[in-house]
């Protein structure tokens, strides 16, 4: 019996599929040397670029399947019925036998979020699952921002829920007993927003029994200020802020290059100052934040972007690591039973009869 | 009589009031020695501070009001009962009088998206007013966006009225004929996203009437690309997205000024590149973007930013001018003709009925 933990890669999901899976996995072991892998998906794929990496070798096993889900699946019971067949299914089964601890996969998100929440099942106490991510600051910690696009439309029972995962996610990382929550809204007064919100708001407030701190609303304007350590918000807007977030970061970025690139003297002035934006580009660089993960399945489930690079695809490894090692699964589902008086939560008729009630 | 459009400015608003409001007015009539204003608010203050503005005291009129609208000032029947004695509601009240031919206000956004409504009320065939606004872009046209916060909940019906009058904002901006349209959704696949974004998507591409071309869905990192020439949204992912995209904006500066200041060299190699920085500050600079409009009331109603300085309030007035110059409420309310067949849209049955045909 060995105590370390078995990843499996989805070996053949992302953009450049074995080859950066693989590479990634390399270099987490590398930073690592206690970490296993169970590389799934086409086993002479994975065998001959395995062929690159000799301290991966006596490190892996290896599992093979035939089909995979491609970018352009739509979820469907079609999409189910064959994922067993899938590398990305495969990877997620092991997680459900125990056989691995956790599971990497830069395949299609939606897709993902579909066969492992039918294969895993949401944790007791928790309605759905979230996506979750950490983003950088101007602080030297990172905030934990959930629902990043796993819900379309959120009730306050949800995001409640996820107020508490996100929680336990900051405090493995950060170890703060009870890590600040916000929720995001459009303005900080108590009246702004949605129902929803304002309802998951006067809960929050009013729970005094939960391991958080809930310090109101913020606006999408502070999500890099690192003046909270966890952001709440419906998967919609979330996925709205996030995407808002790495675009304008690349726009500022773009205009900066065509600035520096613009005449001599700014390429010079840039050069000279190299050293500098180095430091800039690596604290920005999504590779650096890559591994987002899926919260309140009964399994840890993380997603690499597509277009991750073998560092990104290293990054969210260490974060599936991370999450088993500190056993985020049990530590949700201990600090979940503190949510109590939630039967009205969500509820549709309670939130009308309260706006009825303050007319 | 005199062709000359009189602009009526809520001296009294913003976070500086009076000395920013007339310094901006001052700043436009510089540029556009044609402008005249109607400056509302306390007379005293008012009168004082022109003393400083020479080219403006022959060429505005002063209101008198005693009482202010101030950022606390939450909506209600009683603020809009006083709004008549305030420096905001009047300068409203010139537009509805048709004494004047646009407002300016930096104030409380609640409460003149509130005042302005209960005043100018909605144009034929608009349910509701929208926040649509300029921005930046990678390209030399920056693009609009709408709505940025006036509703929280939309329905499709509303997406598409968006859709007209940001092409219509467009138009007279660019003078395209057909601005190029996109909704802003959580993914680009024709299936993602709620019922009202998908309904409207539905409309704008079978519509062939409408004076716009509809390209589909943006998600929301793509805001500044400046591959499309109106980006449509609800009020609360539109404030959602614009905030995100600010605050972005801020985080990536605020990191590149450490990243300068953090050594001798690096400040060196700023001191070189310094035109090429200022083109980007400049770029971003939120003031050269300022001034929200309230599309679809009878009048034009500009929302300068609170925090706006000189420059920024009159690049408030400036848009205001140049919408009322172009006559963007007859154009609305000739494009927005072209809308027929609406009736169904934004009717929650016919949502679901289509949701259950699709099962």
């Amino acid at each position: 019996m060995t105590t370390e933990p078995l990843i499996a890669i989805d070996a053949m999901g992302g953009d450049e599929g074995v080859s950066v899976m693989i590479a990634g996995a390399a270099l987490a072991r590398q930073r690592h040397p206690n970490f296993r892998f169970l590389l799934v998906g086409d086993k002479n794929e994975i065998k001959s670029t395995l062929n690159k990496y000799p301290n991966l070798i006596d490190n892996c096993e290896i599992l093979h399947t035939n089909d995979i889900v491609s970018s352009d699946d739509k979820v469907s019971r079609d999409l189910l019925r064959r994922s067993k067949r899938t590398s990305m299914g495969s990877a997620i089964d092991a997680v459900k036998s125990g056989k691995a601890s956790a599971a990497v996969s830069a395949g299609n998100t939606g897709a993902l979020l579909a066969i492992a929440s039918f294969a895993l099942r949401s944790m007791p106490r928790i309605d759905r699952p979230a996506l979750a991510a950490l983003l950088p600051t101007m602080k030297d910690s990172d905030v934990v921002m959930l629902d990043l696009g796993a819900n379309t439309e959120c009730d306050a029972r949800n995001l409640v829920q996820f107020a508490v995962m996100g929680a336990a996610y900051s405090r493995v990382i950060y170890g703060v007993e009870k890590p600040s929550v916000k929720l995001l809204n459009i303005g900080t007064e108590e009246i702004k927003g949605k129902d929803s919100v304002r309802e998951a708001s006067v809960y929050l407030t009013d729970a005094n029994n939960l391991p958080l701190s809930f310090l109101g609303y913020t606006e999408a304007d502070k999500i890099n200020s690192g003046d909270v350590d966890v952001i709440v918000c419906d998967g919609y807007s979330g996925n709205i802020a996030l995407k808002a977030v790495e675009g304008a970061a690349r726009f500022v970025t773009d205009l900066l290059k065509r600035a520096f690139t613009s005449s001599i003297r700014s390429k010079f002035g840039f050069l000279v100052s190299r050293p500098a934006t180095e430091l800039l580009r690596h604290h920005l660089d999504p590779n650096n934040h890559n591994g987002a993960v899926f919260m309140g399945l009964n399994g840890v489930i993380v997603k690499s972007h597509g277009s991750a690079n073998q560092k990104g695809v290293a990054n969210a490894i260490e974060v599936a690591a991370r999450l088993v090692e500190d056993k985020i699964t049990d530590r949700i589902a201990e600090d979940i039973k503190s949510i109590d008086g939630l039967p009205n939560l969500g509820d549709n008729e309670a939130v009308k009869d309260r706006e009825e009630n303050s007319k």
